[in-house]
């Protein structure tokens, strides 16, 4: 828990650098607008026993309240993060941080802007959280759902079966290429012929210079949609350049991400390689980031003509705790789980009453402090606690110092000690902690 | 958001300063294992529909699964605090911070100690936070199960029925004495005498010379478990004085607190007077916060032997947000609900590239830094974003700063503007932002 708070408050703090609100909406949504928006995966939702009252079921992610959300008071514009948990009936795989239960940290830029300058700023955000959470290299791979329409309207591949196609390419992280070609045919019905021209596609990979190959394409030039995306997705390496963050970034033209609503730049950031040879395999090939535009849900939500465009990301903090958990555990690293500063200790019997005089100054002076709840607890069990929890230091008062006036103060790990006058123990204390800090 | 998250946070910071470490339990737990844990409150559970697997609920409060959590994994001392949404098919009224899902703050301490020391960090804890939240005067009730069951036996009162009777008398916030003796007689069929005799008793209420008073009550003398109940509160008492907050803590005899499973200190802390006569009523008069010792809830949930005494306290956080809610909308107080520090804004066209390299350079140096997702903004628009949202400074560059070699500097409330040099930019902003904060 020590550690996936320290995570989850680098995420917040990049979030708000970025001046987003946050936003918390229930836990509940109603069943039946669960069950539309998320094609095949909906099987997995949890619902709510009928008690009387709405038909609810457990949120799934946080990007269908949110639409919901905006629909429903008519909001137009809003940059929001939401850090919470969402639900699904899966097989749980705790070494590939997939759970029933799982937290979810999703940013998102709502609203009717110049383009891709939002676009640009969610890839700066996953680049910022993955840079500080130390987990090695990692390749944000981009692609925009018009380039792969395209691709498909100019392979011959009709378009009812598009959001097929999309799910089939997308587990190209789960199998290979030909297993995917094999099941393009077998399953979803694509002649041999549309799966090569699609073939040699979607192998493409690249950074600018495969964005001007393409939109030289004499092929892809015929489709209004695959080169208005390609022009978007210029501007947007543009703006990345200026970010600093395009060596990063890579066009991958297999990307199709599942979810059927995105409806212009998608990206997924996936880990490249291992850090200190410590991931597993299947660790450092799933993805860690992801997320894309779609601009067509709010209005599914509300008023059909209330249209709010939204851009956002996710990011997949449950494989970031898995990964950073097992560099620990490698590393042997000793994680602190509280943050007490302090204990308050004695050598002697009877002096429980003026540790908690002692320990009530502490606080009340915002210092974090403990003392063991006992009458008469031994000297060498008290400064055991210290060294197994890491507290830094340990104020000891017993009779002799109680006469002289003065507390003795322990520094944990060198022992040595100090007695300071009673009325500047906490200034002293104060002092001390800043320069531990610093 | 805003106002909660600061609340949150003064909240965290206190338990943290108690050494509490933060422990995540599901949203689920077994539903027959909650069903037998709230008596006739178990009607408000949420259930989840049988889609194959366990049959489970939503949980109901914090407290039974950290009980639950113990027992699973054989724990025998925890302080933890758990901060997370709990779920209640109630009635929700906004005004009285009633929801159907809201959040529960909690602090416990598992482990068996000396008497009442724990118990007393707990009342310290609750007094730190009410201090710091600066809702007013408030009082903590406080009362022990034991010596209200010896105050019941020797009004010859059958000990069946004690639990029916705390409930009843549990309504004394919201219902007359009179009603309460009432609904005792009618509904609980006690006899008038005995009620008479109890009456005697939970109208008290006072400190330490109560509690002298009572420990020479010839009746209650004669009852063992009201006696130890009553030497504990003395103890407690001169802990309370150690630490300094006896003033706002009273033995209310008439608190009995609705809940099964305490066993003994139980407490509950309720808001005095209203605030610059804010308050209505409805909400001056209810608990905001309430806890109590339950030494026996761990045992029920695994080995009989696995005995883990508790004691602990929730935060009635919703109740405290639609309070400062109601305060600061009387204050007429705008709230900021973003953090953002720095616009990055221009008087011309074309400057979207610079303003997107200066804005990148502030994230990474950990700035909080927006602009406007358009190509060519106009200055107005800019500068009034930032004093609609609060942003305290503007940094503006133009084709006359760009030639120059430096950007302006623009303080929103005192509108006052100088040029800095480009490369110096970053350190201006960071020495202005400290001043700032100090």
């Amino acid at each position: 828990m020590a550690i996936r708070e320290k995570i989850l408050s680098t995420i917040i703090s990049c979030f708000k650098r970025h001046g987003a609100v946050t936003i918390d909406t229930p836990v509940f949504e109603l069943k039946e607008l669960l069950q539309e928006n998320y094609g095949e995966e909906a099987k997995l939702i949890y619902d709510l026993e009928d008690q009387g009252g709405e038909m609810l079921s457990l949120r799934y992610d946080l990007t269908v309240p949110f639409a919901r959300f905006l629909a429903m008071n008519k909001i137009k514009r809003c940059k929001r993060y939401h850090i919470a948990k969402v639900y699904r009936r899966d097989s749980p795989s705790i070494k590939r941080g997939r759970f029933r239960e799982f937290i979810q940290c999703d940013f998102d830029i709502a609203g009717q802007y110049d383009p891709m300058i939002p676009d640009a700023e969610c890839l700066k955000v996953i680049h910022e959280i993955l840079t500080a959470m130390q987990v090695g290299d990692f390749l944000i791979k981009i692609n925009d759902r018009r380039i792969l329409q395209g691709i498909f309207t100019i392979c011959g591949i009709p378009e009812i079966k598009f959001e097929r196609i999309c799910s089939t390419l997308d587990k190209l992280d789960k199998i290979s290429w030909e297993e995917v070609k094999n099941e393009m045919i077998l399953e979803d019905g694509i002649s041999p012929e549309c799966v090569n021209r699609i073939s040699e596609y979607v192998q493409l990979h690249g950074g600018q210079c495969l964005i001007e190959k393409l939109l030289k394409d004499p092929k892809l030039a015929q489709n209004r949609l695959a080169m208005e995306g390609l022009e978007d997705m210029k501007l947007l390496f543009e703006y990345l350049t200026l970010f600093g963050i395009v060596d990063q970034v890579s066009l991958h033209l297999s990307l199709a991400r599942g979810l059927a609503y995105y409806t212009g730049v998608i990206y997924e950031a996936v880990l490249l390689c291992q850090k200190h040879g410590h991931l597993n395999e299947s660790l450092s090939v799933s993805s860690v980031a992801g997320g894309g535009r779609y601009d067509e849900l709010v209005a599914k939500f509300g008023s059909k003509r209330h249209k709010v465009p939204c851009v956002g990301l996710s990011i997949g903090v449950e494989r970031i705790f898995s990964i950073i958990e097992q560099n620990n555990e490698m590393a042997k690293e000793k994680i602190r789980t509280t943050e007490t500063q302090v204990l308050v200790a004695t050598p002697q019997k009877n002096f429980l009453t003026i540790r908690m005089k002692l320990i009530s100054e502490l606080w009340n002076s915002g210092i974090k402090a403990e003392m063991l709840y006992k009458k008469n607890p031994r000297l060498l069990e008290q400064l055991q606690y210290c060294e197994e929890t890491g507290i830094p230091l340990a104020i000891i008062i017993g009779e002799q110092e109680l006469n002289d006036g003065v507390v003795k103060l322990r520094d944990v790990v060198t022992r040595k000690e100090v007695n300071v006058p009673q009325e500047h123990f906490i200034e002293e204390i104060k002092r001390r902690l800043e320069k531990h800090n610093t």
